[in-house]
């Protein structure tokens, strides 16, 4: 019995692994589609849909049958239920990248604004960053990795902000280019949304490693953190 | 212990309940906002923003004390669990409504098409409706109530799917209307995926009800189904 529990937990995580993996490749793309104007590589993207939320279902089902075999030890069943959880953090950034794919195939090619664009790429960068890096702290149950990659987020909230208010203040300057600058916002928060969701894979990966339910995110527990950071810059 | 134990589940079972009628709750407004170009009623539900996020982070943390509390009996167990990651569709449900709320603002009020509301209109109805009844399923634990609630998302794929071909339609017939279509097609989106979302609910009702885990996305199983459904209409 012990050793199918072994082999099932086993097959669990490199699942979570595997759907850490192609959430970072959907990521990648759909920036890098939006951000290239190219239109092939956003509906290849969106094609993929599907592809994280099967995953969490089956990771789902998975968790809870090995649930169902064996009671689990402490440290395993933390590992479980974070699975359980985490997977659903991936799935959102899944979904935020076909809203990234949608804003790039719906952008007029006549309006992009270069100077934004390279702004976002920073933004863009930065988080695909974070998403690598908390898969390399999942893979080795690093605690202190896990909680340096929540600390990029007050980074990924303070370029939000001020991000933000430039592209409002130039949408007030060009009206005619309000549809391009409405979805510079939309990258913009959806890649700030991301960011929270990878707080929370950090969240769930301290409770592995130490069973501590902790609430990382810096940016949304201190509003004030973010303004105190724009005025340093 | 088990009598802490027992309290501590009816409340976690109470406090889901709760989040689920404040999703319920800012789904029926922003929708209405929407309806009734009610700027004010909108940003009240921007207001919001984070209740639901924040209902899902303490239903999980209790869910999880809970856990460490003592080793729950197999169907408190199925229902802790169900909690631990339905808070997340619900949780989702208010993400949706805070998406409908945003396209309230922006839209300029200039553009809007009655006749085009007016069949969102009945979309909306039917999926707060869908809400209502999964949570008096989940409070009864009512299986074929649960059943009934994922049927009718296959009405709310066959609408969506009709309407966003008119209002595609009509967007080409148009142009200069398109922001207002836009936001037509992304509330409709929005709602499908609410339809989506309560679905999830229903899997989780009849899991806690049965032990049986179940897929019971009928327009996501089978697309011909919808295509079928449209034609008989």
């Amino acid at each position: 019995m012990s050793v199918i529990f072994d082999a099932e937990l086993k097959k669990l995580k490199s699942r979570f692994m595997e759907m850490g993996i192609d959430a970072g490749e959907q990521l990648y793309q759909a920036t890098k589609a939006f951000l290239d104007h190219d239109n092939t590589l956003a509906k290849a993207v969106l094609s993929r849909d599907h592809t994280l939320n099967d995953e969490e279902i089956s990771l789902e089902k998975r968790a809870l049958k090995l649930m169902a075999l064996q009671q689990p030890l402490a440290n395993d069943f933390r590992e479980i239920i974070s699975i359980l959880k985490a997977s659903n953090d991936l799935e959102r950034i899944g979904d935020y990248t076909t809203h990234i794919a949608r804003a790039t195939v719906n952008l007029n090619e006549a309006h992009h604004v270069a100077s934004v664009e390279n702004e976002v790429t920073q933004l863009a960068i930065l988080v695909r960053q974070m998403l690598e890096k908390i898969m390399d702290a999942y893979a080795n149950l690093d605690e202190k990795g896990a909680y340096e990659v929540a600390n990029m987020d007050l980074q990924v909230d303070v370029i939000y902000v001020r991000q933000q208010k430039a592209v409002l203040k130039a949408m007030q300057a060009k009206p005619s280019q309000i549809p391009a600058y409405e979805s510079y916002l939309g990258m913009i928060r959806t890649l700030e949304r991301t960011g929270d969701h990878i707080v929370n894979l950090a969240e769930w990966i301290i409770y592995i490693a130490s069973g501590k339910l902790v609430e990382l995110n810096p940016g949304k527990a201190d509003p004030k953190l973010v303004q105190e950071k724009l005025k340093q810059q």
